[in-house]
């Protein structure tokens, strides 16, 4: 029997948006968003099960401790209490960013979508796809969309065995380059799983609209029309931004809006791309093959030198065995 | 009888705004509003009929032609066509603000509220303060909360003739500090007139919370109530902007982001003050004597030194006669 594992998992971008939840505890959404994997970033993570004096953590060379540190093994425990001889097993974590962790690039949903396929594999779990999405999202909501492969769809469900993702295209479908500018590093000050409990009026407008905006992005990845995959893209990442300033959470910078802005001045000059921001301050714009360079050397021009750029990436998977 | 006569309006800062018509002729807004004359920025205009050759209008001794005199000429033709005296008679109209025009700072407001007052004037119609507020209403909307004294609230109504303003408190009533840092000074791209026109479901969530705004900030105003006025006018702020980005409308500059970050900051520090945007990019900071001038030094050193200051303003009044 093997305990130990190492599995990859990309961050994904969210084109329609995760924001509110139906109930707290197993993280059912208000609503089915849509997000792609961004490959070229990823979360390694390895999970070793065994005689260990105690349970311990490590992301990014960094020993965690506290919440943050309860919250990862209180995933683990939803497999350590599947079988009686697991629940003596410690475990030991460790894992690595190749890109800045909590400024709204979703490590988190990166970071559990590996550590969950890492824990199953250790334990020899063989879980379905559907069950790794699954557990990911009752350990980070968003996280149950980097399971799959490329363009996914998590489907709210009415509970807990029905709420996860699904693949609607694989990462080789449609070659869409997301440039993220990094405005802040910092960690955010408000959680994204705190600030979405602060309900208030301006939800109801948003899930008025959502089902309009699901339909039209999901449409627009499988005709692969990038001017309609924008247009609603941008539509949602306003609407939940709007709900959460309706919270009294703003987490755009001026530099946020500033970047918004050229994106709208740059598609009038003919130049296609698009914006959404995660909850947190940084941009994400997206755009084809043709406009990639020309958007970069506006951006640097304009001072924002700390850019990341992605293709579209692939499921979480294991990448080694110690069988 | 005379033929001439001058009249001071101020500009008025919207603490619940206006934002959305249920009558696009008669201007008949989606709710009531509830605003602050401000005393040391007036428009100062002259209306003179006679024999001259044509209509003529200036504007900061600029002379006006196309849709903007327009819509001044029919504010006149208003009264014009009210006896058959009237109707051959032209006008001329000099007016002057003493602050940047088209900035969001509701010279409209100002403007058609000296123009009314002074045009009644001009042709002796004695008309009551509702009356010159339903033609300023017809005007341009706002323009009906700048004819009664300091702190006036917009009734909805239903029809022409109940939708006007009154004075729910005079202006020495409550001493509140409005410092508005101008960020960008030219005409904004998309007027308030057209930008309400677009419809969106964030109206819904508006007008669902917008009673318990006005309710608030009417009775903080009345109790002198600071902290309350506050925070319902920076909720009124965030709900009026909402409703304006999700039809695409981004009046915030980034700088507008940075200030209202920063009056975050400072309210924090003890600092007390609370901001509101109108339909423009320049912060309004309300505040009160005790902290004024520690919170102009605060943005005159982080580079904003753009700075507008009022207190409170009267009635829309003729300053001057010539029976």
């Amino acid at each position: 029997m093997k305990f130990k594992s190492t599995a990859i998992a990309h961050p994904n971008i969210a084109f329609v948006k995760y924001w509110g939840k139906r109930d707290e505890n197993l993280r059912i959404p208000l609503n089915n968003s849509i997000s792609m994997n961004l490959g070229n970033l990823e979360t390694k993570t390895t999970v070793e099960f065994g005689n260990f004096n105690e349970d311990s953590v490590y992301i990014n060379d960094n020993l965690i401790e506290g919440k943050e540190k309860e919250r990862i093994i209180r995933a683990i425990d939803r497999f350590r209490n599947l079988k009686e001889e697991y629940k003596n097993l410690n475990v030991r974590v460790v894992s690595k960013n190749n890109f800045p962790t909590g400024a709204g690039i979703a490590s988190s949903a990166s970071g559990f979508a590996a550590l969950i396929t890492a824990s199953a594999s250790a334990l020899n779990l063989n879980l379905s796809e559907k069950e790794l999405s699954i557990y990911a999202r009752l350990a980070s909501g968003s996280a149950c969309r980097s399971i799959p492969d490329g363009f996914t769809e998590w489907l709210m469900g009415t509970g807990n065995d029905d709420s996860y993702a699904i693949s609607i295209a694989p990462k080789e479908h449609f070659k869409i380059y997301d440039l993220i500018i990094l405005v802040k590093t910092d960690k955010k000050e408000v959680s994204s799983t705190e600030g979405m409990k602060k309900f208030n009026p301006y939800f109801y407008s948003r899930l008025a609209e959502i089902h309009e905006n699901l339909e039209n992005v999901r449409n627009a990845i499988l005709t692969k029309n990038f001017k309609q995959l924008g247009i609603y893209t941008e539509r949602d990442c306003i609407s939940m931004h709007t709900v959460m300033m309706n919270s009294g959470l703003f987490y755009w910078e001026p530099e946020t809006l500033k970047i918004i802005k050229e994106v709208r001045k740059l598609r009038e000059d003919g130049k296609i791309c698009y914006f959404t921001v995660d909850a947190g301050p940084n941009p994400h714009i997206l755009t084809l093959q043709e406009y990639m360079e020309k958007i970069k050397e506006h951006f640097m021009n304009l001072g924002f030198d700390k850019i990341l750029e992605s293709l579209p990436g692939g499921r979480a998977r294991v990448i080694n065995d110690f069988h």
